[in-house]
């Protein structure tokens, strides 16, 4: 007897039968006597045919009416499910982000919730019906529709069941639960039973496209605990959580890699007061965002500072570096944009010195080159030739002893 | 500068290509300074594909949900229009029915329009915008979606028109206007310059199929001027007005005819007080809808009872009627499928004797029986086999001069 929200992905719901495969699984939970409120996304690709569709019309389609097309897709599928429930026996409602409450900024195609009245959703569970909410749509306060950006339907999920005081929020996907690092990288990778707010925050930066960052920024402020798993079979996936016994022992707890990257170094730049305001104040300004930030010492009064940028942003961040290093008196920018970052992320490494030097290790016993280092309180990244991504990936796996806990997961799962 | 109201039903906004016509049309209204509201049908084919997909799941789809599907149809196209608009430089905003406060009741997938405050659309002309309004989708009182029904999205725009106080309402079709008859059947068919709303609504209700009939009760009941047109051409279509030049001189403005039609008769029921409402009562407790009813007196306290239904209902009023005529000790149920209704309808005719006349000598001079006659103050139908049907179109189109004013009309066009 438990409240849980269920999120379903994309594949999940891809078409009619898939669709009746969740309406199944749900209505097994409500058997068990459950109360059930279930996030859907849009069928996989419905998203992407709209946004090609507004494109068609104009590269720049405006935001506001790009929510409102976009926000079909996920009613679609919540009128689906609420159908082949109904039809299966369940009673069962869809509820539009409006009707939900989840109300939003105005920030079109990317709003932030700002908070969620979950009393008609309160409601339909007290007269014990399924709630079926559309993911990914909100409202702002004029009553515009706003949608969460990509993979918003797991920040509505999360934000439903901290609103609606749910007892576990579960993000079904088409994987089993998050990885110690990409199995299509490295074969030894295994799924990780638990996984920390914290650990999977760096993780999901990084590039692990396993949750919204968003939602585990939510589920963290919240502390609800999040099931990810697969729909596609009854496995246990992964716990993220706040805190799991022996999380402190475990030093590193996965890795990731990151080849959307692009690297830009301004060449002897002066080594002065407000220089660094100077060259990333214009990038920000474009909305351009920077990732790593790498300054050095050097002489005679000058310095080299490097930034990563995403790739698709890189041409325009290369024209404004060549702006800037004109008028702050710098010598040139040099640029390299087959690179990639490698990270691991743990929270154990807080108690445990030698990671870094363990990382630098193996990566220098295959001969590959660093190019650029940073660090927080629970993750090292590497920036290195893009062509050495995958091994990287795999001897880092390997280093720190990851590839025994994938054979442990793996006879589990 | 007028306030004007423009429906473009699914065919004018079948693709891309289309709506980016619409908009070219009516950025040339706006650019001649009169402030438009747009209502928008799904594009032609999306409800069906929609009713389909839910028809997969299950025969008889949940109707709140199924109205939460449909109406994804014309949110998609109301955004559209409005990328569209704005992207040639033209301020736009769609409007989804609960936002443009289209209030209904409500019955799902059939809702009545209550009421519509125009705050928000007057707000938006004020600020001298293209409102851009999803059609056929409407709220009820607790927020949910409600649908109008086929051809919904004229009621909205007329609904639309008569609360915003417009000029005009323009009814964008593929076809050139009103017609005195179907073209297919009848190649002397002309359009109609003026039609009275009082006509098309006998029209209408027997298949013309020109205009949602809400739509025509509500231009009437608020006055609205309402123009049927064409959106692939620049011609002058039909007004549909209370009253015009005239309009007692035409005796006969059409010629309709109904195919989906079947009859049904119950031989020698007791001639009683009461008999009727036992036959009509269960019928309407099962939602069949009865269009004509014939009753002739027979001899010896019997009589014969005579209706029609549409054919979709045709099996399921045969099996009630078998029932009945057990009950009140009537002989045997007759039917017939095979038959059409064809019928004249005219304002003028209330002043002119002899259109019956004419109408019987018309199809009596080419051996065409008449199975049933009905009639209202302005109209005269007449049931005949199938088979007769188009031809029984034609020679009244014939008899009531109306082959005339095809060409005439042909001439203006």
């Amino acid at each position: 007897m438990a409240l849980i929200v269920q999120k379903y992905g994309g594949t999940s719901v891809a078409n009619l039968n898939r669709i009746h495969e969740v309406a199944k699984r749900v209505a097994r939970n409500v058997d068990r006597g459950d109360d059930i409120i279930v996030v859907l996304s849009a069928m996989s690709g419905a998203t992407d045919n709209l946004i090609n569709m507004a494109n068609q019309i104009t590269e720049s389609p405006e935001r506001r009416e790009l929510d409102v097309l976009m926000a079909t897709g996920e009613q679609t599928t919540a009128a689906l499910l609420a159908i082949t429930l109904i039809s299966m026996g369940y009673p069962a409602q869809s509820l539009l982000g409006y009707q939900a409450e989840v109300r939003t900024n105005g920030d079109h195609c990317n709003a932030r919730i700002i908070d969620i009245g979950a009393h008609r959703i309160t409601d339909l569970i007290r007269q014990r019906k399924i709630v079926v909410v559309a993911g990914f749509q909100g409202c702002d306060s004029d009553g515009n529709i706003t949608t969460l950006g990509r993979g918003g339907s797991d920040t509505t999920a999360v934000a439903i069941a901290a609103a609606a005081k749910a007892d576990l929020c579960e993000i079904y996907t088409d994987v089993d639960g998050i990885f110690t690092t990409d199995p299509n990288i490295c074969k030894k990778a295994g799924k990780l039973d638990f996984i920390s707010y914290d650990e999977i925050l760096e993780m999901a930066s990084l590039g692990a496209k396993v949750l919204q960052i968003r939602s585990v920024e939510f589920a963290k402020k919240y502390n609800v605990p999040v099931h990810v798993r697969s729909s596609f079979n009854e496995k246990e996936g992964t716990m993220v959580v706040n805190e799991y016994d022996g999380m402190e022992k475990i030093v590193v707890s996965g890795v990731t890699c990151n080849k959307n990257q692009a690297c830009i170094t301004l060449r002897k730049v002066p080594d002065q007061p407000g220089v660094s305001a100077k060259i990333f104040t214009p990038l920000a300004k474009e909305g351009i965002q920077v990732d790593m930030i790498i300054q050095n010492t050097r002489s005679n009064g000058m310095t080299d500072v490097t930034f990563t940028v995403a790739r698709l942003d890189f041409k325009r961040a290369v024209d404004i570096s060549e702006r800037i290093v004109k008028e702050i008196g710098g010598e040139t920018v040099r640029t390299a944009h087959e690179i990639a970052k490698v990270s691991v992320t743990g929270v154990g490494m807080k108690n445990h010195s030698g990671v870094a030097a363990t990382m630098f290790d193996a990566l220098a016993a295959e001969n590959i080159n660093i190019r650029l280092i940073s660090t927080s309180e629970i993750r090292i990244s590497c920036v290195v030739l893009e062509k050495y991504a995958e091994l990287a990936v795999r001897v880092l796996h390997s280093a720190f002893g990851l590839d025994q806990k994938s054979e442990f997961n793996g006879a589990d799962a």
